[in-house]
Order: C-alpha cells, then structure tokens, then sequence
C-alpha cells in the first residue's frame, strides 16, 4: 500500500520544511533562499528581496465582510510587511488573481483600487502578474520585491542572549475584528432582518480589514541608526514568531505578560466576548505587527517611541521559553497560532 | 442598476488593459512594468526581470491525466519561457501552491520533484513560496527572476519593418497532446475497462505535459551576437502573438503557411483526428516555443540552425497582418488564441 501522510500532521511550517529539505543553492546571487520572510538576492550594489503570499477565498477571507477594495490592499500590504520585516524598502509587486464567473469586470476593478491604494500609500510599482478563471472562488497571489543595502537585511535566526525582545504597535485586534465579523456574519444567516451591530468597534474591524505594514517603523529604525538582531512580522500571532526567532536562533526567551501592547478597545470588546486579551495577542494573527531583537544598548534609543514595546529578552537556549503571567507564574510558551490546515 | 460588464466580453488582454489603465510608475528601478512577458527592474549592474503565472485545477490543467511531478516541471517552465522571452537568464523562482484535503504530503512531494527537477536543469534557484489550503482543487502560482545584461532586455513593441519573423522548433503539438489525452479520458469515462491508446504518441503527450523553454535559443542568439528586435513566447498559439508584436511595434505582418515548422508526429495525428496541422499550430498554444524578429542582415546566422525557422516578415502597418496559404491565397490573421475566459 501506498504511505499517505496528512497534511495536517506536518502543519505549515512542518510541511515547507519537507517539501525544501533537498534544496541546493545554484546561483551565487542567491544569497538568502527558503525559510524567511522573504529571499534575498544580490544584484551588484543592492541586494533584492523577494516574498510571496497566496490568499484563498473561504480560508483567508470572507467575502461575505470583506470588501473588495480592502481585500485588494490587504494583499498588498501583508507582502510588503515581510519585505519590512527584512529591513528592506519594497520597490515592486506582482499581483495574479484567479476568480470564478461570479466576478464582474466592476468586482475585480474594485479590487484593483485597493491594490493601486496601497502600491500609492507604500511608493511600490505594480510591475506584472496573471489572470484566470477559477472553479470556485476568488484566489490571490502576491509577491513583492524590495531592494536593501547590502547585509543590511535582518534575518529570523541571529538574535542574541540578552538581546530585548520588541514589538511595534499593539496585539490582539485583528483577531477580535474577524471574531465580530464572524459572529455578525452568522446573527445575519440566522435572522436577516438583524441589523449588525458594529458601532464603537471600527477599530479592531479595521485592524482585521485594512492592516497597514510597519514602514514608519523600519524608517524609524533607519534613523536611530538601529540594525534589529532578528525580525520578522507578526502574521501568525505573537507566540508562535516569538518561537520562531528563539528556535533558529538556537536561543530561549521570557516573555513578560503585562508588556504586551494590547489597545483599550481591544481589552474592552475581549472581555464582552468572554475572551483573554492577552490570548488574543498570542494566538490571535493577522496583526502585522513587526517583532524584533535589539542590543540592550539600545535602549535609550527607543523608550520615547511610543509604537515600540519591549516585551521580554532572549535568553540561553537552556532556559525554554516562558512566558512570565502578570500573577508572576511561569508557563511554557506554546504556539498555537492560526494554522490555515487545522480550521 | 450597477453597471456589470461580463469578462469574457473584454477577453483576458481587454481585461489586463482595463485593469492596468492608470498605473504610474514610482521607482526609478522599475525599467519596464505590466504588459510584456516579463518586468524590468534596474539594480545598478544588472537588470532583474520578473515574471509570474498562475494555474489552476480545471482550467489550465487535468490531475486525471496530468502526473503531479510533470506539473510541478511544466509550471515552473511556462514562467522561465517568460524569463527567456525577455532575452533574460533565469536565476530564480518562488512557488505558491493551494490545495485542497484530498492531497496527501506525498502527492506534494511529487509536485516538488517536478520543480527541483526544472530548477535544476535551468540552473535556477527555488528562494520562497507559500502553501495554503484552497476550498476546491490545486492552484499553483510561480514567479521567476531573471537577470539581464542593462538593456540588452527584447520586448514585443520593438520590431522594425522588414525584419524577419522566427519561430524556434515546431508547433501545434502540445494541443494536439491536449487533444489527445482529452480523447482518451472521455474514453475512459465512458467505458472504464478500455486500455488508452497512447503507442507512438510520446511526442505530442510530452509536449503537453513536459514542455520545455528554450534556453538553447537564447544562448544561440548570444553566441552569434544577435539581438532579436522584438520577442516573446508562444503560449497562445502563433496567430495570436504573432499579432502581439504587430500590435505592439505598430507594424503588419506577413505569415507564410508553408513555413510554419510542424513535426511529422503532429501531422499524422491532426490527420487521424479530423484536424488541420496548420489551425493547430496557429490557434493550439502551449508550445511555449519563441517568436521572435530580427535583422534581415542577421539570416545568415540562423539558416543553419534547424531549430529556428523564418516565417515570414514584418510590414508597414498598411498592409495589415495576413497569412499566405499553400494554396497562395492571401486571408486577414485572426487570433483565435487560447483564451482562459471562454472554455
């Protein structure tokens, strides 16, 4: 008989690691490939990074809430945050698309002002991509190109021990904006008369529709003359990137509860929703948020900014991950990130 | 009412035209944007060139006749055709695949040894990707970098009257192979216990499942020192990207039926099936073969290379683009042209 191993069993990260274990590196100006947020390649004075995202319709999105306009700068701005988080300035997108009769030429027009919306707030060309029909849905795939001084690209896997572990904006709100969403979404199937009631909660609706990827941050970085130790953005939620970081750089790390940066509104509509804040900042995803290492050095550069948070450091690999409660207990850090093969 | 136009009345270049309307290009290092095979990006030194497909289950490709290990090759080939078509060398690729629970990681696997086997033979490196879930079927997109010499890039517009018209290889018979491979599976439908009927058709069916891009071409032109006036891949079929370039470089063309180079193989089978050789390879697409012009000065170069043929020649824009058939008579070229849209 033949093996037959499920997907679910690997999980995302299990998975691409099969599917790329054999990978050999051919070209010399490949010089960063498989494995982080984006690839890097040298092009003689720059270097290019690359990265790509696809987003299917009924797994990443609902069109049921989403609109087409958001829809189509949020897939632009979920790839030029993995270009930041390589501390890299995006420069080109390209966007294919492939959709069942259902769209209209007007539909897929919408969509293509969010893209144009975000390529204009974020200085990126639109510079190719693909159309198709598709048998079921609405499927997006992206991949933007950034351009990064030379070894000035900041990978997952070099923080150091004692480096403070930082987060940029704040946790959670993405999450408890499609937790509304959805649950709006079903008051409507069940009762259509209903009217949703989303009034005061425009911005974990937003957080979740129209994220925005952390330029300012990285141009901030620039200025303070701060080259991150480690980074990649919070797309999965924060304990699952904070593993990330401490398991390719062979490092442990304490995180501390009561640092998280998590918004008013989003502690007041988690606890109408009998939810933990501090769950939904650690599992929650999609806030885009960038998580870095800095050296303790640093510091003093940082602590007027208030977009930056310092939420733990990274420690020897001896000590695991924790996370430290505001009660003062120590639990292990779990990733229980949203995984696209387990809903 | 809100206005609703249907996509298939605007045809997939309409809807590429419509939707690309008011792109504005904001990079200095974007050399070429949306509307050839490929991007153009400047990175001081060498020109990086971009190109990106989608494919999709039920559209572009059958998993009831279609190996997962071919598709993983041919998908990465159609984007390196683009690569090629720029007069690019490939350097790199990423890969973003959806698929829905009925794969198993082995069947993935299987995709992958199709793409490890094209990066290996075209020397480029797999750098990113992204895999997800999708709601229905196995959509795949690839994006490929290449690199260029500064401006030594061909597009479609660039042609000059009087230049000759080539073509590398033969045509037609990936849709013959497609044709083929229809046939038998509605064969197989119908009456499951009969055996296909596939002997000596080895030719056609790898065309179709297997393609290749022509690296060889590439590097020929290069070492005769021939730098085509204008280029690209034929993946539509050769009327309709013959008409690409006429279009583009504002230009007619005049096509000889009698030199359209088509394999004896594809001959023999469009006889069996009822189908005109020539109507094939003018309407068939999926050759993935160049189409290229150069310099009448440049023919002596080219005439012994049997993989490269001279069909015909650019004219001023008066006299439109025609076809000159075997029999002599004169027809208006129409392109009839693969077309997603319109299955």
């Amino acid at each position: 008989m033949e093996e037959r191993t499920e997907i679910q069993d690997l999980g995302e990260f299990g998975l691409i690691d099969y599917l790329t274990r054999n990978i050999e590196i051919q070209n010399a100006s490949t010089v960063l490939g498989v494995g982080d947020d984006a690839a890097v390649i040298d092009h003689f004075g720059k270097q290019t990074v690359v990265s790509t995202d696809m987003l299917v319709e009924g797994i990443h999105f609902d069109l049921m809430y989403t609109p087409l306009k958001h829809l189509g700068y949020k897939s632009v701005v979920v790839n030029l945050s993995d270009i930041y988080a390589m501390n890299a300035t995006p420069t080109q997108i390209t966007v294919s698309i492939a959709f069942s009769n259902r769209f209209s030429v007007e539909a897929l027009n919408e969509f293509y002002e969010g893209v144009y919306a975000a390529c204009e707030k974020y200085g990126v060309d639109l510079v190719g991509g693909d159309t198709s029909n598709s048998q079921k849905g609405f499927i997006i795939s992206v991949t933007a190109i950034g351009e990064v001084t030379p070894d000035q690209f900041v990978k997952r896997s070099t923080a150091q021990k004692g480096d403070l572990l930082c987060v940029s904006g704040d946790l959670g709100a993405a999450y408890l904006g499609l937790t509304l969403l959805e649950r709006e979404k079903k008051i409507f199937l069940e009762s259509p008369g209903v009217k949703p009631d989303l009034e005061n909660q425009t911005y974990i609706i937003g957080r979740q529709l129209k994220p925005e990827a952390r330029k300012d941050i990285i141009e901030f970085l620039q200025q303070e003359n701060i080259v991150p130790t480690a980074m990649m953005d919070i797309s999965d939620g924060l304990s699952s990137e904070i593993l990330h970081i401490a398991k390719q750089s062979n490092l442990g790390v304490v995180l501390y509860e009561e640092k998280i940066p998590i918004a008013q509104e989003s502690r007041e509509i988690a606890l109408k929703f009998g939810l933990d804040p501090t769950a939904c900042a650690l599992s929650g995803g999609e806030d885009y948020e960038l998580l870095f290492t800095m050296k303790q050095e640093d510091y003093d550069k940082i602590v007027l900014n208030e977009q930056i948070s310092v939420v733990g450091y990274m420690a020897d690999i001896s000590e695991g991950a924790h996370i430290i409660t505001k009660g003062g207990n120590k639990f292990k850090l779990v990733a229980q990130g949203w995984n696209a093969f387990k809903q």
